[in-house]
């Protein structure tokens, strides 16, 4: 069968042995996948990463131990936690230390014909969210997270910087929970996005100390430094830019004024399955090309050009 | 009268002309002050600071608009707010944007014979809390604020790093709100006196992920990166350190292990005069040393020598 292999930055399409279903575990035929910027990251080299990348997909059920499971169309939570320490007991299993992450971190990736998954980690798809919508349920359940982590006030305005797909995303969630939105970003066809989901965008440095709230999705280590100049005194802001630098903190200016930085990660399944179903956001737009699997090192090209958004691979 | 003028790192004592009072401040006599780091950074250049330095006091109100200061032993906030703005009507005074600061920003301090203050400012001391205790009523006050600023839950663990005077403080702080604490330091000396407060004490490295709620107050920006070390995923940081460097700050664990980082300053006197007044807190084994106002420089030589702890001058 096909699958994508990893290796010091080339991505090859290789003829590769099908997987071993574990006990417990489904083993699931890729439908869809979708490039995200960890797995670019991956091909530059963070972590080291040699083998099959992959952690946005969505899939058909070929082999399981659970019934209910067998044909079913599924998208799953990529940490594959042990479920018997002290943070899986506190059902913080994408927090475990002993975690495993789906194309990340010591598990093979969906970025083949066939992978497998804990049982426990699939949803079943509801009838009326299509394969390519669903490919984005992980990166739209971490957008979710911030909701998840702490309550924002009803009716506080909400400044999101950086108009890639995460950026987007976040935005679409925080309006359909009713928040007003200013989005800052660099490109007018993306910020489109935002504008019909009814947020307020802007090209631009956003005014000094403006916001109470800010969400810093830029992707890069400046967005924390613009993030805490227009925070205002006592403001929350929160870290969603998958950074892998050290950055460099104006701690005074965090610690004078107050404010605090949160880190957000991975988030829960559910609210992103609900807000698909319900058709509140808006995600095929961010589709820049899909490819079949047997062309995925086209596609990884495609998707590391500026400007690119979701590039899917599709089984 | 005598006051202490700091200019370009020299600590000198003059004599300088008696202040004018303006109309809602009070005319206020020296009792005794304390030198605090933020002093010695003063002198070390931080701000451009030039006139009289001090902002941990306790004094006589001499003279006064409002009949009941009149003769009072007053602490003061020290922060001088606009009161019109924004800010100032949300109760946030000590955030006013233009604000000036009592002996740091644009307000000439306390090391001085007589000095002036907004009437509003002030709170009259019990008479049952001593004049070098309540010295401390200020960065009592800046330890307090943790817990004005987040609801810690009953019987969480806190660590709290660093053993300078801010450290011992806000362990006293926590301990007396009931919190169990690891204090981390270098002194056992000091540490003492948070042993005798009930916490756990410890010299050297403390363990990876192991508080969900760390107070850094090392004073050093190499306190974060520890701190970050030993937080668990989830976890929360207050930043209490008077940093004035850029720290250099691993985005990627605050990321990935949804770290909050609580940047903390000044506080409300309430809860800390409460505090001396009942004997909560043990302020007196803090203090290093004492010399008259007119020995100024040399109370700021001796409060720079690495171990000290408080060093007060008296009117």
């Amino acid at each position: 069968m096909l699958g994508v292999h990893l290796e010091n930055g080339i991505v090859e399409v290789r003829d590769i042995p099908r997987p071993v279903r574990p006990r417990g575990h489904a083993l699931i035929r890729l439908l869809a996948a979708g490039i995200c910027n960890t797995d670019l990251e991956l091909q530059r080299g963070y972590y080291g990463f040699c083998g099959t990348p992959g952690h946005e997909f969505v899939g058909d059920v070929v082999e399981a131990d659970e019934f209910r499971l067998l044909g079913a169309r599924v998208v799953g939570e990529i940490n594959l936690a042990c479920e018997v320490c002290d943070w899986c007991r506190r059902a913080m299993q994408r927090h475990c230390p002993h975690r495993t992450v789906l194309g990340i971190v010591k598990h093979p990736g969906a970025f083949q014909e066939l992978f497998t998954l804990p049982e426990r980690n699939l949803h079943i798809l509801p009838d009326d969210v299509s394969t390519q919508s669903a490919v984005f349920t992980e990166p739209l359940a971490a957008a979710c997270e911030i909701l998840e982590q702490i309550r924002i006030p009803c009716g506080s305005r909400i400044a999101v910087l950086g108009d890639g797909k995460l950026g987007l995303l976040i935005v679409q969630v925080l309006r359909a929970s009713g928040y007003p939105v200013s989005h800052y970003g660099k490109h007018a066809s993306k910020l489109a996005v935002s504008q019909r989901a009814g947020a307020t965008t802007h090209i631009g440095e956003p005014p000094a100390a403006s916001f109470d709230w800010i969400v810093e999705a830029t992707g890069s280590s400046a967005g924390l430094d613009a993030a805490i100049r227009m925070v205002r005194p006592r403001g929350t802001i929160f870290l969603k830019s998958t950074v892998h630098d050290r950055a460099n903190l104006d701690a005074a200016s965090v610690i004078v004024n107050e404010i605090s930085l949160i880190g957000s990660r991975c988030g829960r399944f559910e609210p992103a399955l609900e807000l698909l179903r319900l058709g509140a956001v808006e995600v095929l737009p961010l589709i820049s090309a899909t490819f079949p699997l047997a062309e995925a090192a086209r596609a990884f090209e495609h998707a590391s050009q500026r400007g690119t958004l979701k590039v899917l691979l599709e089984g």
